[in-house]
């Protein structure tokens, strides 16, 4: 096979994502008989789990490796070959790459490490095998990856040890991508304590070629995947992966993600870890949340919960049933789930007089407390107790924690009994230690879920829920541009100034969206700012626009309140002096603008993302930073999801007016946040950043009282 | 031995708590061989682990149980039986524990449910049980409960089947007492699981004679429990629960508490599983905040985490230094710790030229990701890293995250010499599930501490970093009375009328302690009121004083800002029509007062409650209830604790001036909080509550603008 020569076109690439997560052929760069060996290891772990492909030992030494034929080198094996698995030193790496690329490897899984992320060589040589790769069409995975696990396959492609331990690869379907190997493997292990199998998890290293997205768009268009999993340490195309997120929503593949970074030092390790720049976590949690991605805290539980929510399945309506066998912790566990705002039912007559069978009146809470029960201690009594709150139609999930007890198998196979013939959603916490092991192997072969920690039922009920609330937001119209919004003309748009807009600008685009804005008059001498008042009416604000200072109050250039004309004509004074003193006086730079009227004060703003165009509403005005009380989604925003988000904000309650405050509109707010988010989409790259701020909400309106604007 | 007759005075206690919890001997009321019964599983539990005292079993029926000799009754064992131990059905309840009283028992363990927790029998025989017992002097716990677990005494007194699963009770320094039995065999099992001990573990049922304060006290006083632990559901007596946690403090006995009751659905639960009101969660958390005592979230935690700080011991001066085998893992870990305000270490130039050894510079972080070391992997990276971290004065703990990886079980080893060796802090999570079993039996052999959850590592860190803030906070002066406080003169309390005070009276109790008050004269017609704010300086405020309206605004009675005489009369109409419609027109009932200027509202209140008086401070004036940024204390409070309350609010920054905003005095309206709490401690239970709503903070001065009280 003949070297393109630089200059010609890229030829198209040989293989994708989807065949190289179900790779026909896989090629092992130095396998090895020795498991102390990288290559040894990952001929050990793809023996041992039974993968029906064709699987290529390169060994220049053997006939055979562990009776598997073995070939000199990559020329000399069979094609074609899909995959070629390199665990070589960094020396040899690019020899290596050369070879399986002209020998037609359709893409190599680089486990070698110390390139990109270790120190400038590194980086040199990560360069040079992707160009190596792009020149001949094949594909690279890594480098610095750990290969990947399809259980659906039979495929163990990776040094983890962990694939020794367990006897087989248990097939389920949740997909995982994952920009750290060491935590794929971990991910794998602790599923596989609970049950936990998955489709294929594939780690990708640094991403010199392939990255998160290819494969995450692999596992949305996969049939053996139902439940995606994403490990983020930082995202190469903001806008590709929430395409992809739209896709996987359409497709009704819920998607879980934790990223790092969040923390400087989380961003410093991860940037070590892969090379990745984490980007903004805030940024990513809005794309997340608008995307219908679930965020969560941790690896290890985002992968128990997602095993397990792949065999729980979807909840209906309704509220959680629980039940346990030690009233203490059921009691300290209802206050989490309150806490945790995770709704338990009100049990209704038909249920109460189930419960009535084995329960006192006063002992029929939720939790029901299976120690409390009436007459004596039988089977029957859990059995019984289990059926009444499956049978509950105000029950969406049953969520029972197990602990030692007296018939506790007895009791976990009427529990399995129950979930396989109910079909309803079971959350089930077996916290007992290893007095519950034999439990434990009950459920797994009865492809029970469970998990070992409630801190880890409780997050599966977070799922359940907000997988609820996406389903039924994703059942919204799509936010559609209002009335009085067009896009802005291409030549208009042209015409913006780059850079910081003045007030009177911003505001002329905030109009140019149908956004209220205080009647305004530019003065030039104290007489034409005391006129342009009385026309106006008292009180009136005078401003001092200064382009390049952004608080004006903390300059002296607003002047609130002036009740008469003298008070003009003096603030007047005080304004042009603030001016000059701020070394920008202009002819045209003193504003009379009307006294906007309301009850409350919100900041509506918006930004350019990696991940597209974000806007973010909130109380506090000045004092936005200290309050808190802000929230955040990407644009467009329907009216409907505007006004959710003002009314997930603290201080909502404003709206409805409280110790005799007057109400203000949350309709006309969630309006200019609507408005907004449509300049935002239009404005597109080009907005740097746009706030309103304040936003003075009154009874029937909502008028932006100033606005600054940044376009690139 | 005879009943004493009704109306005698009754004995004295024949045994203690700690007797109690060290018995010399044990009577076992239906001893059996069968395991299948109560009497059957206990005696098959201690025989099982080694107690050194008596054993005594009673069945009528047998010579010997299980080898041991049997007696026929309670009467003929050979005395003094410290416990007997009693699980017969309720019906023969009263009659066992008569014939145990009259046999000179010391204290009966009463199993037997169904009692006050059940329904109005039980109530009754648990009264009636509790009346036979008190005749004689005899104690009881329980009824209701599961008994005791002491690991150090070899002694399984309980019927759970955990203790037949283990092979033996791990030793060790933590004491427990539960409201709940079932949770007491959970913790014990997950402990035992982690290589963790206990001294003593006591459930106490339903607390019908001794309660939960009785063995906690035991506990302060044992020398073998150097930690506490508590599940609580209710307190019966919150003044001596505050008692007792400060002896704790004082022989320096770190207590750990988990209480139930925090939600209307854990309440319920709380009372129906141990008959136990869970009173204010609030009230318990506050108690508990100034008293020194660390509240978890939930008992399983507290129970892994108290038995591996119980290893760990107290860290010193510095940071969290922290140590990870998956940089993904690491990475989003160090995000959770900063989330927690948990700090990780800066390493100093020693500690990076020491890591230097094995890692470039752009891989010194923290976390270390043992992952990027360069060169080759061998054990002497492991060791000399944790060796350079174990050696950093800057490392207060070592944080160290041990997933599947070559060499682990070596690394492990190394992990424990360091530990034993270092006697630095080392907080290791194993997380690596079923794959690290060999680990964990390293480290159960070792003594080693560790945990297997993230989640619980993270507790551990906020653990002992909480200890350490409590054992500088121990070392401040105690609170003492600031000048011009003086307790009030009994006289005057007895003067104070009881209910509600106006507010004129509530600001005189106020001025008593030295709290500022604006200045003020009651008038009783509009042309004094006129002449009163000539006196005072306009601006003046105008306010109509009825007895029973709490919310004045609300009801028109508060003119605000008023500015000349006209507007003076003007208000005084107003209010006066006001006072009309309140139908509480009193001659002197409209105040004219100074307004009080300053930048920040505050409202600091107190309140009795049922362990002790309490202040509390937040912002907000009247949207305390939406800003939700106010912080508790029980009194009385030093200045330094009064700062520390309001430095830790949200808007605490509001002190220095924010935006423009003038700066406000944080020391006068700590020195407020602090007047506040002696007087609510000079009120004691007199105090239903009192609220100072707005105390204005100006930057030289803090000004009770209203305030309003309840007296008992």
């Amino acid at each position: 096979m003949s070297m393109p020569a630089a200059g010609d076109a890229l030829p198209p690439p040989r293989i994708d994502a989807a065949r190289i997560l179900a790779p026909r052929s896989v090629a092992l760069i130095g396998a090895s008989e020795d498991i102390g060996k990288f290559g040894g290891r990952i001929l050990h772990n793809v023996l041992r789990h039974g993968f029906a492909g064709a699987l290529l030992p390169i060994n220049p030494n053997r006939r055979t490796v562990l009776g598997v034929p073995a070939y000199a080198d990559i020329a000399a094996a069979p094609g074609p070959v899909d995959l070629a698995v390199i665990a070589v030193p960094a020396a040899q790496l690019a020899a290596t790459v050369t070879a399986c690329a002209q020998a037609g490897v359709g893409a190599c899984v680089v486990i070698t490490a110390q390139t990109a992320e270790f120190d400038a060589a590194g980086e040199r040589l990560q360069r040079e095998i992707v160009d190596i790769a792009r020149r001949h069409g094949m594909r690279l995975v890594g480098p610095n990856c750990m290969g990947m696990i399809s259980p659906v396959a039979g495929l163990g492609l990776t040094s983890s040890l962990t694939l020794q331990h367990v006897p087989r690869l248990i097939p389920g379907r949740v997909g995982l991508v994952s920009q750290s190997g060491a935590l794929m493997a971990t991910l794998f292990m602790l599923a596989h304590d609970h049950g936990g199998g998955f489709s294929r998890m594939v780690s990708v290293g640094n991403q010199a070629d392939l990255e998160l997205c290819d494969f995450f768009e692999a596992l949305i268009a996969d049939d053996r995947t139902a439940v995606i999993c994403l490990y983020v340490e930082g995202i190469r195309d903001g806008r590709r992966f929430v395409r992809a997120c739209a896709r996987a929503a359409d497709g009704g593949k819920p998607v879980l993600a934790v990223k790092a970074g969040r923390s400087d030092h989380g961003a410093r390790a991860a940037a070590s870890h892969t090379a990745s720049m984490a980007g903004s976590y805030g940024d990513f949690a809005a794309a997340c949340r608008a995307a219908g991605v679930v965020l969560m805290d941790e690896p290890e539980a985002m992968a128990l919960v997602a095993t397990a929510y792949d065999r729980i399945g979807d909840i209906g309506a309704g509220a959680i049933g629980m039940i346990v066998s030690s009233g203490g912790g059921g009691a300290v566990t209802a206050d989490r789930l309150a806490l945790a705002d995770l709704p338990l039912a009100a049990y209704t007559e038909p249920t109460r007089a189930a419960l009535s069978r084995h329960f006192l009146e006063r002992h029929i809470n939720n939790p029901v407390d299976l120690g409390s029960h009436k007459g004596v201690l039988a089977l029957d009594v859990f059995v019984e107790t289990i059926d009444a709150i499956v049978r509950a139609p105000e029950v969406a999930v049953v969520f029972y924690i197990l602990t030692a007890q007296p018939l506790m198998r007895e009791t976990a196979a009427a529990l399995v009994d129950a979930w396989r013939t109910s079909r309803k959603p079971f959350v089930v916490v077996l916290d007992a230690g290893s007095f519950g092991d034999a439990v434990r192997d009950l459920f797994i072969d009865a492809g029970m879920p469970f998990l070992t920690r409630i801190d880890d039922g409780l997050r599966a009920l977070a799922l359940l829920f907000e997988r609820r609330r996406l389903r039924a937001v994703a059942q919204r119209p799509a936010a559609t541009r209002p009335a009085h919004a067009s896009p802005l003309a291409a030549e208009r748009l042209a015409a913006l100034p780059s850079g910081r807009l003045t007030e009177p600008e911003a505001k002329a685009l905030l109009r140019a969206y149908g956004i209220a804005t205080p009647r305004e008059v530019i003065a030039d001498s104290a007489a034409a700012a005391a006129r342009a008042a009385v026309a106006i009416g008292f009180p009136v604000v005078l401003k001092g626009l200064v382009r390049r200072i952004v608080h004006k109050s903390d300059a002296g250039l607003v002047r609130l309140g002036l009740s008469d004309a003298e008070a003009v004509r003096q603030a007047y004074a005080g304004v042009t002096a603030a001016l000059t003193l701020a070394a920008e006086p202009a002819p045209e730079s003193v504003s009379v603008q009307e006294t906007a009227c309301g009850s409350v004060e919100l900041i509506v703003g918006a930004r350019w993302t990696e991940y597209g165009p974000q806007v973010m509403a909130g109380f506090g005005g000045t004092l936005v930073e200290l309050l808190r009380d802000v929230g955040f989604a990407s644009a467009p925003v329907s009216r409907a999801a505007a006004r959710e988000l003002l009314a997930g904000l603290r201080l909502a309650p404003l709206f409805d007016g409280v110790r005799g405050r007057d109400r203000a509109d949350i309709e006309a707010a969630a309006d200019v946040i609507e408005r907004v988010s449509w300049l935002a989409v239009d404005l597109g790259r080009q907005l740097v950043e746009l706030d309103i701020n304040p936003l003075i909400v009154g009874p029937r309106d909502a008028v932006a009282a100033d606005a600054r604007a940044t376009l690139g």
